[in-house]
């Protein structure tokens, strides 16, 4: 396998290049008998959509799912789902410029140093534009998991550079206050600062980074798995096979280091339901790898965007030093249209480890 | 499966509980014909051992391991290899006071939530024991990863609470220098700061966290994968997998998110062996998820250690709020002891990625 | 997941309904730097296709294979084929007489029972027609294996009914001499008789099954694996899981258990490479599930078309006994469109294998 | 991963050679909450040990189990399990005339050829001693599923060379009347018959083969899979991974597709319980890779063993050709000990696709 798959029972394989005709997901595990909302899917694939605002690259495609297997009558049969979503943006560009030199920050080296030889066509599969692909699948789990156990994922932008978000409440925020603003943070200052950070960014040539905040609420206890499977570690993971993502945090996470023992520990009380749940959230829903009822929550970082307007140091295919300067219009700042790949990597491991836990044989 | 597995081509799985007879690893998958030095595996083992310092717990181990299969006449077959520990230190205790409550910033209610009962005695399964397993296993890595590739894997203590190590060089620093200090960390003042640090927390009857820096020196560029299996991904999965691990960043990390892109991106230079090499290493050594050729560097979290010595408000397995507190003598600090399961998280992922290299076929 | 991935290592993942608007193949873990042919993956698709002869099904397919991502300027590029096939013969019919009873011989009643609900228009994902992707994907596999290793893969047709075929060398036949006869038996006896079988069967509105065999040559000596994956094992299992197919076996088989060891044993001898080879080959090409370097035999069995078109009793979703006959125009015997398939199944394993072997990190 | 792990959610992974220290097996994944019967679980494996009677090998071993870890208060904990069992007899043997040469019929050569070397005392890790580790697992899955679904699975010896049994009711046949006589053949005419021609052929210095035939009866309509993971195709790769298994055939196997397809269709009429049921049997309890509530009925192909008394020709790892004749006692006829190693390959088969049809998350 060459990583294009992920998880166990829910298990997703993406497929497909920036320039070529296609790309796509086939879902192999999706459960029979859900009534499968194509709209709903293509509702959160317009949320990675480029194009959307000034903020995001200028790329025009209408990102259609089509789905072409695995649903009857409205209904998942329980067979292989495959969603496709034709490239309509493909005009023919001239890549000399990149084709024999190594873009700094890129994966044009290490494709090359991996695989022989590179699609150097807009990135080809190292492109975000497979990213398209993981958030038609996840749309599916977003269904199953909010129609058979009340799952519900939020993700925002937290911080740009060095503009942070105030006053997001965790137990509250949905997406509908997220999307209020085009950088998607639902804390309006926060919002006007970070666009106004992008624009700078941009107007300078120059590209920003940040964080990404997410939460699952209605993960009930027990989801996760002892060892090597901690749901952090599975969370973990997917996060980070975003691309452009170089950390990632749970609950009190790094700053939470920093604290006493006695002062970290979430004491316990019984909940609403008369289960045992914490008090408060420094654990950031799991102890021992598994959920405990609380909400999940996780913090993203993700670098600023390699593809600047600075001239840059390189070497060709042939070792040669050049120095190298993008053209084009491109993203200054991706934290807007990642706030769906969060989601994406969330409800993607979240569905694997429901049916995991189905599979347990408990009940 | 149940998350006691861990690697597609170099799998290994782990069994035991703190408390049972024993716990063990076995790996399905390693190379044959390795010269297979045992009292290296030993020597891992014994870095992770308990009672080593003042610093750590004072159960009594001696971790011998035993290599039950997979080995001929000093080579490793192809077949699988058995690691079996003994636990020496089970005596008798009375868990009563664990056995019916939910010990904050423990697994115990998860585990009851997912398993329907669990194995209360000393954490059972949840205990950081299991990780013995985890050590021996990926000292089977380190020197196939060694004798193979050359690769070099090291982590040190890098802060405690707030206290932090400074002038550790990624490029050069050695286990040896590590292992100088019982703290594990290779800064003299640091290393004594961080050790007064953790003798208060025990005074105090309170425990501290902290974070690891590991440094993978000699991964040949081209190693990881497109899209799901991202090497971040793969090493973010392991470390997060540790116990008490709640975060982890490569390269810049967070710190790096707020740079501007044209700060951040790593130049490319002509490496010693005429191979483009990057001049800087914000990326912490891959790019699109694939090895450069770059030293791998990551940081993880880990949280102060759940078992302190302060009342603690929790409940009943009937739903009783009662307050706990623990007895017993527990390791004030988990990091020293942390360090070589961070290696081995490291190693595992990376003798992984080895083979799936090997499987592309190419050369 | 739902059963429709295969392999370790070259993973393929096929989807699509009878009466969808496609089904396909996505490849994760084809090596980088094969040229692709694929006219030639056309021409394997082309041997499977309905209508070839008036032996086989008329539904009209033309069967067009797309390569939709994976291949740049001609040459794969490690990164995952998605393979698609549009369903051209969609007309519109009448399913009333299937939708709500249960067919004997088809997988109608357990799709339901396993579901919920099905996808009844002609057998929706039980359809045979999901082959076509199977055998897309490896006729990928076909050529890496021959540019690789100079391995070929031939299948044929051994027996129809009672009606045999003789003096087929396992050492020389090859796919043009299979396909001189549409019902694609390299014997000109057998051929003439197994058509007359056919027609008989066809003119009786009744169908009949028979047995085909596989030669594998130019596999080197030692791709399987011990205990769970031997070769057998696989390649038995990728031919179970064709449809109809309902036994297996390799070298001497069934009539083998009835020799004595001393008989069965193949005594071995020096090839012309100086290496060991069997002798003989009743053992099929492996030993203790490892190839030999001897031609890998095995020998299918397919059950008699479960469509004819006698009276047949059974009963509805609601559990009322009827009497049900098949309309239309099916195979009166699917074993020459089989041949593909069989050669499909040893081909993916062969592959898997190959890329495992790889893996071990040896020379 | 190098063949030694089986199944997906009942995942087992199994160790040791014959002449090492121990073997065993490591399950990931059973459910929680079984009560395992140890005794239960010695009892199986009893079945399998050498020594039982005159009819097979006088090595002495006790293989006694021991439970290492997964079971808590006597109920498995959710997490792995290990099992051990100790090798008693590994005396000390001259290996000189074994040790250099290729014996046919044996795992020697393709070992060498995978490996680049062996552990050539007792045939090491190919040693049919390793499939006690499977028996024991299998055990485990044997409980469950009874336990939680009331399967039962039974196999006896058939056919040993040409003396075949009689009058065995596939719906009745129980374990215990296949353990009356030593050869474990039900029918007491067979069994005397084949025990003359096991005797026979010891004396002769000679080995035979047979057939075994299994079948599994309570397993409910809906277990299996669509496309690649059919139940035939995994039953019958657990079949074909046992040492010595040539061939498997599912229902009327080979035999059947010598009828005609009206004749061969097993028509549907209501079972006990209202559902539909198949009222003959000649599928063999599955349609489209699914079960149908039938019993699940298959036989396998064991080859004569290979180890027999006459002198062999073969080559040296040097490649000189030279006369081999095997020292010491060895079974002449595997079958009888053979009967819980296709029952194993069954329950392990079974158990992991009832974990996989709760995972599809219905009811």
């Amino acid at each position: 396998m060459s990583g294009n798959s992920t998880g166990h029972l829910f298990r997703v394989t993406t497929w497909g290049e920036s320039h070529g005709p296609a790309l796509g997901a086939v879902i192999d595990g999706c459960p029979p008998g859900l009534m499968l909302d194509t709209a709903a899917i293509q509702a959160d694939l317009d949320r990675r959509r480029p194009g959307q605002s000034r903020l995001t690259t200028q790329r025009k495609e209408a990102d259609a799912v089509e789905v072409l297997s695995g649903v009857f009558e409205g209904r998942t049969t329980g067979t292989a789902l495959s969603l496709l979503i034709r490239n309509a943006d493909q005009r023919s560009r001239d890549y000399s410029g990149v084709r024999d030199l190594y873009r700094p920050g890129h994966a044009d080296y290490p494709y090359d140093a991996r695989f022989g030889h590179r699609d150097y066509r807009g990135g080809g599969r190292s492109s975000a534009r497979e990213t398209a692909a993981r958030v038609a699948a996840a749309a599916v789990a977003r269904q199953w998991l909010a129609a058979r156990f009340g799952v519900e994922v939020v993700a925002w932008v937290d911080r740009v550079a060095d503009v942070s978000a105030t006053g997001v409440d965790e137990a509250t925020v949905d997406r509908a206050a997220v999307d209020a603003y085009p950088v998607r943070c639902p804390d309006p200052a926060g919002a006007a600062a970070m666009t106004a950070r992008i624009d700078a960014a941009r107007k300078a040539g120059d590209t920003v980074g940040g964080t990404i905040r997410c939460v699952a609420r209605g993960v009930p206890a027990g989801w996760g798995a002892p060892v090597f499977d901690r749901l952090e570690a599975d969370l973990g993971k997917a996060c980070l096979s975003l691309p452009a993502c170089k950390g990632v945090e749970f609950g009190s996470g790094f700053e939470g280091t920093r604290m006493m023992g006695s002062a970290h520990n979430d004491a316990f009380g019984v909940g609403p339901d008369g289960a045992p749940l914490p008090l408060t959230n420094r654990a950031g829903g799991t102890l021992g790898g598994i959920s405990t009822g609380a909400p999940i929550t996780l913090r993203c970082a993700f670098k600023p965007v390699s593809t600047h307007f600075q001239p840059q140091q390189t070497v060709t295919r042939e070792g040669e030093a050049v120095t190298f300067r993008n053209q084009g219009r491109h993203d200054p700042c991706v934290l807007p249209r990642a706030v769906p790949l969060v989601e994406a990597a969330a409800l993607l491991t979240l569905m694997d480890h429901a049916l995991r836990t189905l599979a347990l044989g408990r009940g």
